[in-house]
């Protein structure tokens, strides 16, 4: 494995790299409330122009599978999973909280990603950086209430490294909790790097069978959380009908 | 102040980033042994085009002035002293070592960004993170022997951490002489952000006389060294000749 580009729409950052010989050679990415579905290709596109490469020389496709907002997520993957599939080289997806927690490097203490889900829930994991650098996952990431991940920490009894731009929504109550216990990254230069995205997929199993891979959500898109309610009260509709009993 | 343009070419890298309220929107870096001179302009261009920012928009430049290759360091120089002039906005230079220290935010002990200026020699400086993650100068930038600067920092009692890309053309010497005390950033990712240029430049004086701005070599270049001592050789010549001695 030798070129990989790397794409990651997670959220309001769009992020376009290319790893070369296992050196990050080019990283691109933006933090604006734009159409990605405009704008993802025609940055790939530029990037690649920029350091000579064609689509045929690419290796594999890194893509942030999420945590993330859903339109967001689908977006990388969907384009994704249609190059790797166009090109025929392998897939490799990877969690958008560990390109985050890459921020948190040799920081002494708990590193905690974390993406707001509204209503008072986060997607967030633990990470602790080893004496070498190297960022191991010690709490598996999860959907969660931000109130049980304080609590949760404030046993840990450990400094907390918040990593993220939604932290800004939560800084104030979590700074009530945790006191000194809590930093937060700077929100001003955003905290996942594309380059680290390609970075980490080279120590990841490529997906041969492109299509089988779907995003993290960690939990069900509200479109579909109503269609199996709707499906449940259809059941509930039909089995009512063949007992008998019509509650309409 | 509100919106900036960033660009560095100190070295291989060509960095552009945009920061628009105290944020950074954009974020754009390569590493390739292209021309710079080709490359920038279109990269700053291009950069701002995708952010739907126009010049006029602009409210300063930020540049990297060095230390670093001559010719790399002279290109973004002339072209923000350049672009500055033309739209009539402040230029605010940096450091090239200040903006590499930002990689080892949250390192606990001395970061030190180091690049190579041949023939045993480089430019170092060093920086301490502190507990909110700020980063300060605790001894400044120069150009100085490795061989010096390594028995300097064994007396500092503490870990070190290496930042660069130029690192590893000296990495094993260094940890023949510091052991464990040696830590290195990952030279696969390069170090020194864009996008922590423009952040940077949030806290300083901008130049209003731009024209007055040279870059920051450390030393002179080996055209400049030879220049010298041609003209010191025509001075004695002369002054020889006015003694009524001609030496030659």
């Amino acid at each position: 494995m030798t070129t990989i580009l790397g794409i990651d729409t997670s959220s309001y950052r769009l992020g376009v790299s290319v790893c070369k010989d296992g050196q990050v050679i080019a990283e691109y990415s933006t933090w604006l409330k734009k159409n990605h579905a405009l704008r993802l290709m025609p940055a790939v596109e530029h990037v690649l122009q920029d350091v000579d490469l064609k689509p045929a020389d690419l290796d594999a496709i890194a893509v942030a599978k999420g945590p993330g907002s859903y339109t967001g997520v689908r977006m990388a993957v969907t384009t994704a999973k249609s190059l790797a599939w166009a090109l025929k080289i392998p897939l490799i997806p990877l969690s958008t909280l560990a390109v985050m927690a890459e921020a948190g490097r040799y920081f002494d203490g708990m590193i905690v990603p974390l993406i707001d889900a509204r209503r008072g829930t986060v997607f967030a994991a633990c990470y602790q950086s080893t004496q070498d650098g190297t960022i191991l996952e010690k709490e598996a990431e999860k959907h969660q209430l931000l109130a049980d991940l304080i609590e949760q920490l404030k046993t840990m009894n450990q400094r907390i490294l918040f990593v993220g731009e939604d932290v800004s929504l939560h800084q104030e109550w979590i700074q009530a909790e945790l006191g000194d216990q809590a930093m937060f990254t700077p929100g001003a230069l955003p905290s996942a790097r594309a380059g680290a995205l390609c970075l980490l997929a080279l120590n990841q199993e490529p997906m041969e069978n492109v299509h089988a891979f779907t995003p993290d959500y960690h939990r069900l898109p509200e479109a579909e959380v109503n269609w199996q309610h709707e499906q449940q009260r259809n059941e509930t509709e039909r089995s009512g009908k063949e007992n008998g009993v019509n509650r309409y």
